[in-house]
């Protein structure tokens, strides 16, 4: 299924969260991740980001879309800090 | 149909976007926008949000899902600035 990610993490932690989302997810701008995912990847990826945040200053939100269901894409300008595999 | 807006534009020109993302969509985290648009009001959001941006610093992605598709939400947390509609 298609997944889309946006978090808004306290500074200290945007590092681990980065990561973790990008050993599931495409990164495609500062803190937003997609990508598909099977059910039993998108229960680890819960697991992990669970695992990491701190429920009182953190916010993730995982939108997951019906099977099948892949969205359109409408883009205006480019990435500031090009997204990219090197941390 | 449905539309989720994410964007990470430079800090002069975040009240306008965060503005204009709130004339047509509900605000759900710092930079995260979602609603349901008709086409018509597609349009308009697109014509507003191409005219304040600067393409060269900004980056603004709109997801508009299938008609009929209602993505599901998994929510960790809380927003940290709880969105409003006080600017």
């Amino acid at each position: 299924m298609h997944i889309i990610v946006v978090y808004d993490t306290a500074a200290e932690r945007n590092p681990k969260i980065l990561r973790t989302c990008r050993r599931y997810l495409h990164h495609v701008q500062r803190s937003v991740f997609e990508g598909q995912l099977s059910p039993a990847q998108f229960t680890r990826f819960q697991r992990d980001v669970k695992d990491l945040i701190d429920d009182e200053y953190d916010h993730v939100i995982a939108y997951t879309l019906p099977p099948g269901a892949v969205p359109q894409r409408v883009t205006w300008g480019q990435e500031r800090d090009a997204p990219s595999d090197i941390l």
